[in-house]
């Protein structure tokens, strides 16, 4: 397959590309029209045309193209066809919530162990997990390749997690804990928190009124 | 107070001064210099003055700004100011991590009441909030004043909670399922899929290989 370079716009957008054809192919719908699928990337005609032809080829601009492969196409850009392999750090509500995603297993991504300190926990399972206890770890870390942490701690907790996680060789955290932590460059972070998007809604029914 | 209009550029940054300094105000920082405050918020010297004249005024360059009242300002043009009244669809897992999460209370965020299909979880309280039956959200919407619905149920779910949530007049949804969901223009949709985030985590390990 010959592709051009892919520009960070285009990059930019895969998140966007991956989500829509997701929902596309659950919904059972093969061919989608490059008119309909500009509109709902929000981009014109000439830039899906752009992005396409560095994805690859995907059918043609008046028939449409093939939701299937395309979808394939951008989840291989996106890294998701290597399985990640991910820990999970603190067995609380949210990080129940976390590791019962049914998203998960679909995309690839299998949490090898959830660690806690509560003693309640340990021992149990979390959607087929084994909870195990926190000073385990390192020793966890030392054993297994583990690509991404995932810390659903109190903030109170979350540095210390990070700094197990980062002497264990991790490559990424993702981070719920509403905490801004500090890591090595080499360790990439991605941060979720509820609290944004409460901000963010905030601010735009505040504008609206 | 004299302010200009707030361009919306700038009003775009107010969730990143917002938690800045609410990080710093609960670090016990009470003042900040402005090559600090700029530096953090990733804007230029003169950018930061535009913004902070914007805003009211906070202090003189030379000395650096005041964190507490900065933060009550930004907080009030963010909209904080005006408790929001919330209801909640759905305890599962990521339903009780909302319910819980502990910043809610803090930024004059109230949780009036949690609606379930459940019949065990009907009568309990979580984070001192009542779990009533799902088929009482219309009544409950008619009788209170409600801002914003949060939808946390599964997908196929989504949809109906977001019809029953429109018909009860509120303004905003915040949506932590995962699903698109079809609303009238009138009201504002807020998406917080955990998704997006894994997506991002991937592309940018993806990227890094």
């Amino acid at each position: 397959m010959v592709t051009k370079p892919i520009s960070p716009r285009t990059m930019g957008r895969l998140p966007i590309y991956y989500r829509y054809l997701e929902d596309l192919q659950r919904l059972g719908v093969e061919r989608i029209s490059s008119d309909q699928l500009a509109q709902r990337i929000g981009i014109t005609g000439s830039q899906l045309r752009q992005d396409l032809s560095a994805f690859g080829q995907f059918g043609h601009h008046g028939l449409g193209y093939h939701v299937g492969p395309l979808l394939e196409r951008v989840s291989e850009l996106l890294g998701l066809k290597q399985p990640h392999r991910l820990v999970l750090v603190g067995a609380g509500n949210l990080g129940r919530a976390v590791a019962s995603y049914a998203g998960f297993a679909r995309r690839g991504v299998r949490i090898g162990r959830i660690f806690d300190v509560d003693p309640q926990l340990i021992g149990t399972e979390i959607a087929g997990v084994p909870v195990a206890p926190m000073r385990d770890l390192g020793a966890y870390l030392a054993s297994e390749h583990i690509d991404v942490g995932i810390i659903a701690t109190p903030a109170a907790s979350a540095q210390e997690t990070a700094d197990i996680l980062v002497a264990g060789g991790v490559r990424a955290i993702w981070n719920f804990a509403p905490l801004r932590l500090t890591v090595p460059d080499r360790v990439l972070v991605e941060h979720t928190h509820i609290i944004d998007s409460l901000l963010h809604l905030s601010l735009r029914l505040h504008m609206q009124e």
